[in-house]
């Protein structure tokens, strides 16, 4: 079957503009990624006037090598899944704001002012918070460098591409037990690397990573350095009960000591979680009536490409009806 | 920004194989459209033994002429979308039965089983239900035949095609009101056409309606007939005060007079809301242990492309957290 696809149709030049101080939107929307896009396309096609402000339009998926696992694409590099994105919000005469740092969120009235490091401020009457995720690093040697490279944060996306291979997970709390079984089902070999002596995981995960014959833990046992020219060749150990360096070679390094939502500024308006998640209703509505969240910064379930696309559009939705009632 | 993608690094013939009635699979999912074949992907991915069933693979977007809100696609047909969702589960060892006719689902046991018109019965430990709503039809002559020419039954879908142009809304209740304010954002002139004398949408949206100086109300008014030849030309209505017949002018029919979810088979076994909605939480649960459900069956708001999928992935994650719980 033959993929051609039919954009000419609708193939344009961007009609985005820059983000307007002076005017009150009807929606803005922090956060680039794939939350935040699909509710500036919601939202436009919706015909409100929208803003978007990110630090980066795409967000974390632009560093992901190859995405499998988005429906629609069999296989996409994650920069171009997301540059695909970006046109599609750029078709709108939307505003957008890029490297966007927000230093606070504030209610005047009904109105939400959003403040940026630079000292400008943007009004709206709804806001949409999709500022996402980001993993928890090690900051170990290597780890920069071969990110992407076989050093992945997600085993969700990536665990498939390990077939028979020998892998590392890092970590051995809920988050890396459950990397350890994902990999497993591929892996011929996996190691679950834990500082701590015990893994820390549920029990019920607990039991189902010890069934797997494949997995081997090291407990008590400390990631040092990943080495490799080009990928992914071997960890450095350092095993914290002979006081000894250890090499095992590894096709590949999964990092799973956990994920830290982006939402610090919006701490004093919305509920969180004890995780620091911005606790949202399946309509992606929040604690505070006129602000919505989408995507990994909130309570939804599983972090994925697909989940956070389908999260946005119901933000934007959800602003549509709140407007439809508040105006 | 030219759009190749690169699937031929994946490219490979279709894996699937035919559904077994031998087999216990993990997870079998009914229904073939967005949720569904997004669920296939993840509970395969996921490594569990899967099987899918759907009266038609791609379901009622197959039917959908263009779809410009689909993240990943400025502009693509319904049936291509599908295609590549089709493809995408294929590439996995998955069984699957196509014109599938679901008549019960009983539990026996932790055993779910599925029972087809043929007579075939299928067995599954977990089950994701994600058979979709249709449309109510009008059941006038020319609906069948201009549908998708014209003819639409999804505003949210289809509103921004009709920008300066003349449409009719059939119905006056939430979801023709609803349709009508969508469309009037972009067309020059739009009928809501409903039976009874008065509307019966909600007051907030009626107000809103009410609002726009580019919506006309056609109450006490029957639509007949749909004429056009390639595409819709004009509407023949039932004026029922005056008790005569009248000819508009439009360039796009909404039938908004609702739409019903596939849960009759589900009834007995899990809770539907008072629109025969399955009830899920935020993970896709049912009121019933095992089973899941996903996309427009359910109680999610909105009926999206982009949503249903987002829904069809956690429903089979959630699928995979709860076999790692139970088995």
């Amino acid at each position: 079957m033959d993929f051609n696809i039919n954009t000419s149709k609708l193939l344009q030049q961007s009609r985005a503009v820059d983000l307007d101080p002076n005017n009150l939107y009807d929606v803005l929307i922090i956060g680039g990624g794939p939350a935040g896009l699909s509710a500036a396309v919601y939202a436009m096609r919706k015909g409100l006037s929208s803003g978007l402000m990110g630090t980066l339009l795409g967000g974390m998926v632009v560093n992901t090598a190859s995405v499998q696992n988005y429906m629609g694409f069999k296989y996409v590099e994650g920069s171009e899944l997301m540059d695909r994105f970006v046109e599609q919000v750029k078709q709108f005469e939307i505003g957008i704001k890029e490297y966007a740092v927000v230093t606070s969120v504030k209610e005047n009235g009904n109105i939400k002012e959003v403040t940026l490091k630079d000292g400008s401020v943007y009004k709206a009457k709804t806001l949409i918070v999709a500022t996402g995720k980001f993993p928890i690093r090690l900051n170990i040697p290597g780890e920069a460098k071969l990110s992407g490279k076989g050093v992945s944060y997600c085993t969700t996306c990536d665990a498939p591409l390990y077939k028979d291979k020998t892998v590392a997970i890092i970590g051995g709390g809920n988050s890396g037990v459950e990397s350890a079984i994902d990999v497993a089902n591929f892996a011929n070999k996996v190691y679950v690397i834990e500082v701590s002596d015990t893994l820390r995981a549920d029990h019920v995960l607990d039991a189902a990573c010890k069934k797997m014959k494949n997995i081997e833990f090291l407990l008590a046992h400390k990631a040092k350095a990943i080495n490799g020219e080009k990928r992914v060749e071997s960890i450095l150990l350092e095993d914290l009960t002979e006081h000894q360096e250890k090499k095992i070679e590894v096709d590949g390094i999964f990092i799973s000591i956990g994920l830290q939502p982006n939402s610090g500024i919006m701490k004093d308006l919305v509920a969180v979680n004890e995780r620091g998640e911005i606790i949202v209703d399946c309509n992606c509505r929040t604690s505070r009536e006129g602000i919505f969240a989408a995507g990994d910064v909130t309570t939804v379930p599983y972090k994925q490409i697909i989940i956070a696309s389908g999260e946005g559009a119901k933000a934007a939705l959800s602003a549509n009806d709140f407007l439809l009632k508040h105006t």
